[in-house]
Formats: structure tokens, sequence, C-alpha cells
């Protein structure tokens, strides 16, 4: 056993960066792995040489939320990395046994100690370079208090005109702000759904592709 | 290694039934993992005794669509467990690096040997007892062409009156028709959330809840 230092910062770069580390061995018998396409599949899979078990990695669910009160919404500032002290909305990786909604309710509780009541389904987003599909929510505030939680910097509710754009911590967080004020303008909100990919290079280029109705 | 035979008996039965069996041994380095809630987290994780490593286990997306040509739509009578014999949408896990869309189209051509084209989100479906998170589309045949996959006996087009209610394979299939023809009757095709969760007890007992805008 590790620290709970350690363990602390290994669940934070783990959980939050959705490291997956290659699979080396067995979950079933401790037995060392080989990467290869099996009988009847078409994709290399991790497949145990003693026990024959074949491990499926899929993509992971991130659940979040827009926290609405009056004109105002919520937003939370990274106290962990990726992206430390810049801004997102609430937002996180879906759990076993947890509903879509519960899950984006959940992470706004953890992240922004706020109540909410999911409202709607906002946008489907999906990041197939790093392997997670966003679930957003358009959520009333309960009550207009919230806090930091061990994840957050700071909290704060934020007028469509102070919204610190240059200060986003991610594209799918920039492109769901951008949706909302659109669609709030427009008085009505539609679900959304898209792709939006990193380009391939050093530098953080992404490319929005949004499936139009 | 087990014979081709095991391995898709194997494949067939981890892919589709989506058995997750409980990991106990660590991906990193082989040792035995101890079931216990981290420092600083609030859910029992498999944590890895000699490297420390944390293992998350997370909820998979199911995509699928709804392939419409004319008035018609396409379904899928089962060739494999669980539910064989009995009718479906086309649909199964998404793949890592693929997009909700590309694996919607892809299952509908594994299993029904149909092209499609994606034309909008239709249902998103939370399924917590089983840790799925279904995704369903809209879709339009490119042509009237179609067939038996390896998963599939027998593919066909029905009209709405044909429809084999009594021989659905699963509820969230079922959910996702009676929604499609009251839409397609109202000539709007919204976009569905809900929760299709099996009660506790032995018979196969459902509860849908859908969040209502």
């Amino acid at each position: 056993m590790q620290s709970g230092g350690a363990l602390q910062w290994r669940r934070s770069l783990t959980r939050r960066v959705a490291i997956n580390p290659p699979m080396k061995f067995c979950t079933q018998c401790g037995s060392a792995v080989d990467l290869l396409i099996p009988a009847g599949d078409n994709l290399p899979r991790h497949v145990c040489g003693q026990c024959g078990e074949i491990h499926y990695l899929n993509p992971k669910v991130v659940v979040g939320c827009v926290p609405q009160w009056e004109e105002r919404i919520l937003l939370c500032r990274r106290a962990i990395e990726p992206r430390y002290g810049l801004w997102t909305l609430p937002a996180g990786f879906l759990e076993n046994n947890e509903t879509t909604m519960e899950g984006a309710a959940r992470e706004t509780l953890e992240e922004a100690a706020a109540r909410v009541k999911v409202t709607q389904l906002y946008g489907l987003f999906n990041l197939p370079h790093i392997n997670q599909v966003y679930v957003m929510f358009l959520a009333d505030l309960v009550r207009p208090e919230f806090g930091p939680g061990t994840e957050s910097l700071e909290v704060a509710l934020y007028d469509e005109r102070d919204i610190p754009w240059d200060r986003i911590a991610f594209p799918v967080v920039e492109q769901t702000l951008k949706l909302y004020f659109a669609d709030r303008r427009q008085g009505r909100f539609a679900v959304h759904t898209g792709d939006i990919v990193r380009l391939p290079g050093p530098e953080r280029v992404f490319e929005v592709r949004m499936l139009e109705v």
C-alpha cells in the first residue's frame, strides 16, 4: 500500500486525466496479455495467453451540466490538472450504477457544492481522440448556494458578458457555452450532437463538427 | 491459447452480454487487487496492494439506430444470446476511437449488412442496473439492401402495423420504437432522455422513467 497522499495523487491523475495505462496483465488470472485480433473479431484486443479471457476497452462517459440561476450560470475554476486554474462546467466520469442525470447532479455537488435539478439533455459530444463521450444537461440551481469542492479553486455565477472565454478549460465546455447562449438568444434550447476532435500535431487545435438536424 | 472456437464463444458471451467479471488481478503488475475506498474517494475501487494502481470501472455506451426506408424500419432477429430469436434494432458497444454516430452505422453494417446515413440523435437511455448508456439515432438506409450479419438470423423492413411487439428483445428497443411511431404520427421527432431500470426480483419487470421537457 502506498501512502494516502500518493494514492490521492494517483487518483486525481488517473481519474481526471482518464489515463488508462496499457493493460499488461489479465484481470482474471494475473498472467501476461497479448494484443491480438481474436477469431471472429476485427479489432485487436488484450487476450490472456493463459486463461483466454478477452478484455475489451471502451470509451468512458463524462457527465456534466450548465447550472442556471436566473440569468447567470455557474462555472468552476479547476484546482487539478489538466488545465489547472482554468474555468469549466461541472462534469466528471459517470460511475457504475448511476444514471447520466444523477451523475451530472453528483458532479455539480462535488465540484461546486451546489444542488441542481436537471431539466433536459443538452449536448452529446464525441471526443474520439481521448475515448470520451460527453453528455451535458441543462440544470437549475435549487438555491443560489455554492462553493469550491476539493477539485475547484473557486466557483462563481457568471452573466454572459462576463464569461472568461479566453480561460475556458476545454473545447467541449467552450462549445457547450457557445451553443447555450446562442440558443438562449433564440428563446429555445435544442439538443445538440457533434464531434470535437483534436487535430494531429503538437498544437492544441480542435475541429468541431456538429450534426445539424 | 485456447482454440478459436472457445475464444469465439467467450467473445460472444463477454461482449454481447457485457459481463464484466470481477477484477482479481492488477492490469499493471499482475498482483492481487483489493476492493477498498481510496483516500479522497467515496466509492470502493479495485486497488493493487503491490503497485498502488487504482482501477476504475465505468458504464459502457451502446450505440444503435432506427434505420428507415420510406415508411418502414429495419429490424434484426438475434442469432446470439441473450434474447436469441427475438427482434431488435441494430446496436452494440461503442469502440475506442470512434464516434457514437460512427458506431451506430458500424453496428448496422455488421448486424444488418446495411449502409445508413445517421440523421439525428434520437434517444439517450440509462440502464444503470447493467451499467449501460444507450445512445440511439435516427438513420436513413442509403439503399434498400440488407441481410443478416453473423449475429442476426434474419433482417427485415417492417411497417408499423407489422412490428412484432411481443417478440422485441429488449425494453430499450421497445421504448425507442414506441417513441418513434408516436413522434412520427405527430410529424416531429424529438430527442428523448430517460431511465429504463429493471426492478428487483426474478421477473423481468422494467420501469421506464422519461425526462419530459
